[in-house]
Formats: C-alpha cells, structure tokens, sequence
C-alpha cells in the first residue's frame, strides 16, 4: 500500500503559480511541507498536514517535502523539489512512499529536477535564501541551521497576492470542504436535547467529519456558553433554555477549509428574548452575505453587521438611542467584540501566519478599540476572494463587570434588561458562512455552506426531530 | 465560565510526589505544562494537552503553567507555581482561568508561593536548572533564552523510577481510558461490513471516544491494510474477505491512556487460514497477558510471543521446523515485526521522551536486528507498572521483496503459501490490551481492556451484528 498524493490541481497550474512567484523573487525561496507535529511528546504526532505555501505551489503532501523556487524560474526547470527517498525499514511502519515518477507528475516537477534533503545546502551554495515553513519543531531547526532568512514583506507580498484569488480548482476544494462542514452540522443539530451534554453533539460533528474523510479545519467549539469566544473541551449539560452554539468547519483531504456557526435552541424552540436576537443577527448575516460584492470594503460590511446589531438591540429593548448614534459609538462591541470574519481558503484564517499582511490592504491598521481591534480583515473584496461572515450577539459576564467599558455606555445601556439576561445565562449567538466573492454577471456572491438552515423555524425543527 | 481543572490525584499526593522528586535533585527542575500545539500554522492550534511530567507532579492543565521544584524540598514550601494572571480579553476569548485558590487546592502549593512567569528567571537568579518540557516551540524558546538545561540521566531516571509505578489515582484514571477505549472499539466494530470505507470505522470509533469526552491517545489507525504498522488516513473501501485492523486508544480527562488493538473480518466470518492464524496471536496475546507478573523479564514475554507465533505458522503451512529453533533463528521476525508492547500510563508509550532510560533497564540495550530492535521495553516487570501486549502476524509485501532478509530462512519458509497470502492481501492481524501487572495475591495482571470481545467468533458475530 503506498500513500495517496492527493492535489488539488493540475500540475500545470502548479507550475504556473511557480512561475509567477519566481517573477517576483530576488532571492531563492524555500518552501517547507514540514513533519507531523508532536502532541503532548515528540514521537506521538497528530496526522500530518503539509504546510498551505508548500501545498499551494504544488508540493506533495509528504512529510519533509521541500521545494526550491529559483528566482525568475518557469515553475520547473528552476525549481528543486526534496524528498528523502523511503528506506525499507519505513515503509514497513507507515508504507510505500510514493515514487518520483508520481511524486512528478502530481508536482509538475521533472523527476531529474528532484534531490534529497541533505542537498539544499549545496544547492543554495552560500547564497542568501528564504524560508516559508511551518510551526514544525524538526524544520524550524533545519532552516536555522542552513541560515535561511524569513521572507521579506515583499515576498509574503508576492505568496498572498497569489492565494487572495482562489482558481476553479480551489472552489472544488472549496466546495467539497463545505459539503463535508454542512453535513456535520446537520448530524449536531439532530443531536441536540435537553439532558444531552455538548460532548454528544461534538462525538455527531467529528463522526460526520471522519466519515467524509475531513479533518476538523480547527478545533469545534461546542458548546452552551457561547459567550466565550473560542473555549475548548465538551463539559456541560444541555438543558431547556440554553442556546448551543457550534462553530466548526470541515478541511478536505487537499488541506482546504470551510467554517460554519449556527446557534440553536436546546428544547427546540426559542424564548421570545432569543428569537428576537436571533432574527437580528441572521438579519445581519443575510446582509452581509449579500453585501460581499467586488469593491466593497470589508470593514464597512463588519459595521454593516454593526449596525444591523445596534438595531436589534435597540427593539429589543437592550439598548436606547438611534442605531445610527450607536454605531458612532461602538455601543454594539459590548455585545458584538469580534470581527464579522476573515479569509479563508487553505487556512482557516487564510494565510494568518503572515499576520495582517495578509488581512488588510497596505496602509491600513486595525482600529484602537476593544471590539474593533479584533477585525482580522480589511481588505476592499475582489472576485475569488473567500471570506467567512459570521455576526453575533453575546451576553459576556466579563464585559459587564469591566467598568472601563461599560461606564462610558450607561446612558445608552438598559442595564436592568442586560442584567436580566446574564442572569438567564443567554449565552451568545454567532452564524456563519462561508463565502466566495464574485461579479454580478457571475452570480454575485456564492455562499458555500448555505445550503445548511439558518432560519429560526428550520433550526428549531430539526432540533425537534 | 471557567475552565475546569481535572485533576488524578489529591493534593497531597502530589506533594508526596514533588518531595520524593525533589531528594533526588542537585538543582531545581523547572517542569512545563507547555502550550496548545499548532497544527499547520501558529494560531490554528490543537487541543492544549499539559506535559506529562508536569501533570504527573501537580501542575493544573492550563497553558504556559511551570513548576519549579527546589532540591530536597517538601513538595509545597520548596515549590513555585507559575502562571499568567488571566486579563481580561483573554476571558472574553477563552473564558475565565481559575484563580489562585483553585490552583492552590488542586495543585497542593500554597498561593503564596504562585508567581508570574517573567519572574522564573529571577527565582533561579543564576543558578544552574534543569527543564523538563513539551515539544512545543513557544516554550522550547523560554527555556533556551534562560538557560535551563536538559535533564541528566539520574534527572530522568529519578522521575520515571516515580511515574513507572501507578497508584491507585492512576489507575481509576486508567480504567476510565480503558472503558472509553472498549466502547469506542465496539462502536468501531459494529461499523465494519463490506463496501464500508475504513473512514465510516473511524467516525464510528472517534465518536465514542469524543461522547466519554477522551481524546485519541494516538492517531487512530483503520485500516484493510494491517501489515503498514502505522498507517495514517482511512481511504480504502473495506471489502468481503478483508481483515480490518483497528488499533486506538483513549486519553482520559487527566491525560491517562489506554491502548488497545482487534482485527475483524470484515464479511463476519474468517477464511480458514485468517481463522488459523487469529487463534495463534491470539493464544499469544492470552498467555502473554498471563505472564505479566512481577518477575518475569518483560522481553522473555515477547520472546513468549514470538515462540507461540513460530508454532502458528507452522501448524498453518507458513514455516517449517520446530517452533524452538525457529524462534533461535528469529524466522518469526518475517511475520512478527514489531515488539510486544510498551509501557503505557500518562503517555500512551509512557516515558518515550526521555528514550530507552524508561523502557529499558540500565544495563540492557536493544537487540540489533531487524524486529528485534523495535522492541520498546526491557523490564523485569513490577507490581504497578502497566504495559500493553500486543503480538500479531502480518504478510508485508516490502519484507518478503527484501532479499537480505529472506535469503537466510529459505530453506524453512514455504514461499509458495506466503505468495498466496501476498497475493490475497492477507493483510495483518494484530491483537492488543492495557494491563496492569499485580501480585498474585491481589488477583495477578489486571487486564484493562479485556472486558472487549477478542475470541474470534465473539467478533465475528459482532461485526455480523
């Protein structure tokens, strides 16, 4: 049995974005699959995962894969792919590497083009090179002692300007990766009861994954306190009343990611104070669904939700004033603190580990504030673009014990309704998709997991069953 | 809400722990609870598993927590407990971290002796110290900018000679990874039948692992091709005639492992020579669970193992000769790869980090040749330790293509049967329990996991449904 090489696309369109990365490079640029990475010791690992830049220039998904991209190269001829050839011994343990002769024609790499790992050193012969890996503990020293530098502005620059536009064979990923986040949803819903905990509901999600042959793209949350933005482990019971909030997505066997919230009603149906919330935030992400159209700048569409929050919250008797007004004040970050999403492709947060080079456009910053501080995206949307959308609205004790927030709001506040409801445990509420941007005359924007309910009444029934 | 500290042991055994620890030290041993791993990028991070020596000794399960142990101290006044004062952002993020008082009661150090991790430096002020940490690269950078140097081999040697004998704290921890362990494997073995993909097993398994809120103590392996020792991924379509080989354990709330392994038909019934050779490994996992009494040298149980798998191969046609010089000549080393088993408790091979110091005796080395050298432990076995048994026999294409390893037992192999197998993907069989060695008088090894079904027929019957 060998290991399957599973890739995304056709060899030629690696070798193109090769091609298109060596325009842009001054230097030779290494770039890292990595090794399984370590749980809690170093030799029990968590199934292997190649890196996203090694991935999206057509590296091979096998561990302690390396390509070489020579500056100005044509995507082959001046690129080295590294591989250590499979001893015997190994492939006993963990089975036949894939030969060259596949590990070619998967990579658009010719097989004489290919080297071991020990050679990278002469290969770059002393000359100033950088390196893009991964987190991985065994390479980060190997690119330490070889002296590799960390990629320049320029050259993130020049990855990011290529992975913000995803290609019809990205979408397929893409899809796939909805596909597979949408069922689990689906099977978590239908596990979701009064007296059953969130570890129930979690063993549904995962199993669905599994079975679709995905990994989770990031850890689930699942979970009553959906007040906590991202808490971990699977711990309460669920009883009548509460609200559970999934947030989780699907990564497809080709490393690309979907993400998904939605929040439903335990007993299977709402309390009229959830019902109202709830409308306002799938208002909100309705809106911002739509509103993913080319040109349009992110960040207005995250105060888009903010506005749209400060609404709701005004009819539901939360807070007092014009929404207008509200939003000028960032009265909704004490209920909304988070940003209304991010990229996503074969990232989760797509291309994360070159910071908010990769979220905003040259020239912008995050905003100061607590709340506005957390918008990992501002860019102005383009055709390709993948983002997620995910407004919510949260009741979070820690904010309303933090005078420094709440104070400036107290005339703007019905402390006695807020009150009221973290007494009641409300939780939060976030739903999400997964968006593709794209022109008019294409369709307008293509929400990747919508075929998973949303509306109140649907959710509701099939937490019913 | 707050995260919840699961914690094995009370305090005071902890204490007990830290002061048995501490007489052994020359200089202060700085353990680590380390940090949630990434998985493919810096911020995309895996469930947080504290260290295992950390844990062991009383640091409560949350990230970036340190103990520092002083020489020849009680295991409270000689001890500091370090950690970051939860800020406010991060509880709207994660949630609460639990406070001082909490930590103090699990942990059994005084909240007076707590401080912040900046301030490790100055606690050492110089001195020469040891860490004890995880693979993780945040913490792997503290300790080299402090530093803090590796253990010595008495360092090490004075912690596996504590954590190589469970308590009773531990072993109620291990039970419970036990019970989690079965069910997952009877869910995962009610899943199989043909046209079934090994992916539908695994969300099967995985499910009932994440519904007794454990983790995987390893990465599960599913799969029809049971002669890879350790494949990853489950792509392959389970047909009539195959065996599925499942090997997977469970981690425990507080990190204690089981580790277990069944190989099924995948139609519900063997063929005759499946049949023949199930009953041989598992007639050797029966007496080699039998002979885990204290005394015995843990490699006679794996020589035990292989003898009885020498005698199978010949009653089913596959050798030739008598079982006793087959065994001399290591001719069951084509079939029988891999050791018996290894230790196992906190981790899943308990102690790996520090290498053969825990699982071989000082003194004993591994044996040089192929098989042979993948034997893990070399003890003489003791009340309280708990190891895994786990003999199997497999057709594995790469041995019988590698001529050096072949030539030498031609005159004792009938090649012609061998093929057949080969050629009818007979695949592997292996068999697998967590147990725990025990005097006779209180009852002899205590079999963790042998409450699941591993008679053939019993499992037949249960994959028939």
């Amino acid at each position: 049995m060998s290991t399957v090489l599973t890739m995304t696309a056709p060899s030629d369109t690696y070798r193109a974005r090769r091609r298109k990365l060596a325009a842009t490079l001054t230097r030779p640029m290494v770039l890292m699959a990595g090794r399984a990475m370590p749980r809690q010791y170093q030799t029990n690992t968590i199934p292997f995962r190649a890196g996203s830049n090694y991935l999206y220039f057509g590296g091979p998904p096998i561990e302690g894969g390396v390509l070489l991209v020579e500056p100005g190269s044509d995507g082959d001829a001046g690129c080295t792919f590294f591989r250590t050839p499979a001893h015997f011994e190994d492939t006993v343990w963990v089975g036949a590497v894939p030969d060259d002769e596949a590990l070619s024609l998967v990579s658009g790499i010719a097989s004489n083009r290919f080297a071991k790992p020990g050679e990278l050193g002469d290969r770059l012969s002393g000359r100033a090179a950088t390196v893009v890996s991964t987190p991985c503990p065994v390479t980060k020293l190997w690119s330490d002692e070889l002296g590799l530098q960390a990629p320049s502005d320029d050259d993130m620059l020049a990855i990011i300007n290529l992975r913000l536009y995803k290609d019809e064979h990205e979408l397929v990923a893409m899809r796939r990766a909805a596909d597979a986040g949408v069922a689990a949803h689906l099977a978590a819903m239908s596990a979701v009861g009064p007296g059953k905990h969130e570890s129930a509901v979690a063993a549904a999600l995962y199993a669905e994954l599994i079975a679709h042959r995905c990994a989770g793209s990031f850890s689930a949350i699942v979970t009553v306190h959906g007040e906590v933005l991202h808490p971990s482990g699977f711990v309460n019971e669920l009883a009548a009343g509460h609200l559970l909030l999934c947030d989780s997505g699907a990564e497809e066997t080709g490393g690309y990611a979907s993400d998904i919230t939605r929040t439903v009603p335990v007993s299977g149906s709402f309390t009229p104070v959830q019902r109202q919330l709830y409308d306002c935030v799938h208002r909100a992400q309705r809106e911002c669904v739509a509103a993913c159209v080319p040109g349009r700048r992110y960040r207005d569409i995250h105060d888009l939700a903010a506005f749209i929050v400060c609404e709701g919250l005004v009819e539901a008797g939360l807070l007092r004033g014009s929404a207008t007004e509200l939003l000028e004040r960032r009265a909704h970050t004490l209920f909304f603190a988070h940003g209304v999403g991010h990229l996503i492709g074969l990232d989760v947060h797509d291309c994360e580990d070159f910071g908010d080079l990769a979220g905003y456009t040259v020239g912008r910053e995050r905003r100061p504030h607590f709340g506005d501080k957390f918008l990992r995206l501002d860019r102005d949307l383009e055709p390709g673009m993948a983002v997620t959308i995910e407004p919510g609205i949260y009741l979070v004790p820690e904010i309303w014990s933090e005078a420094s927030l709440v104070t400036p709001f107290a005339d703007c506040v019905n402390r006695d309704a807020v009150d009221a409801l973290l007494e009641g445990q409300f939780g939060g509420i976030r739903l999400e998709d997964t968006v593709v941007v794209r022109d008019a005359s294409a369709g307008g924007p293509e929400n990747l997991t919508g075929a998973l309910p949303i509306d109140a009444d649907e959710v509701a029934a099939i937490v019913r069953g």
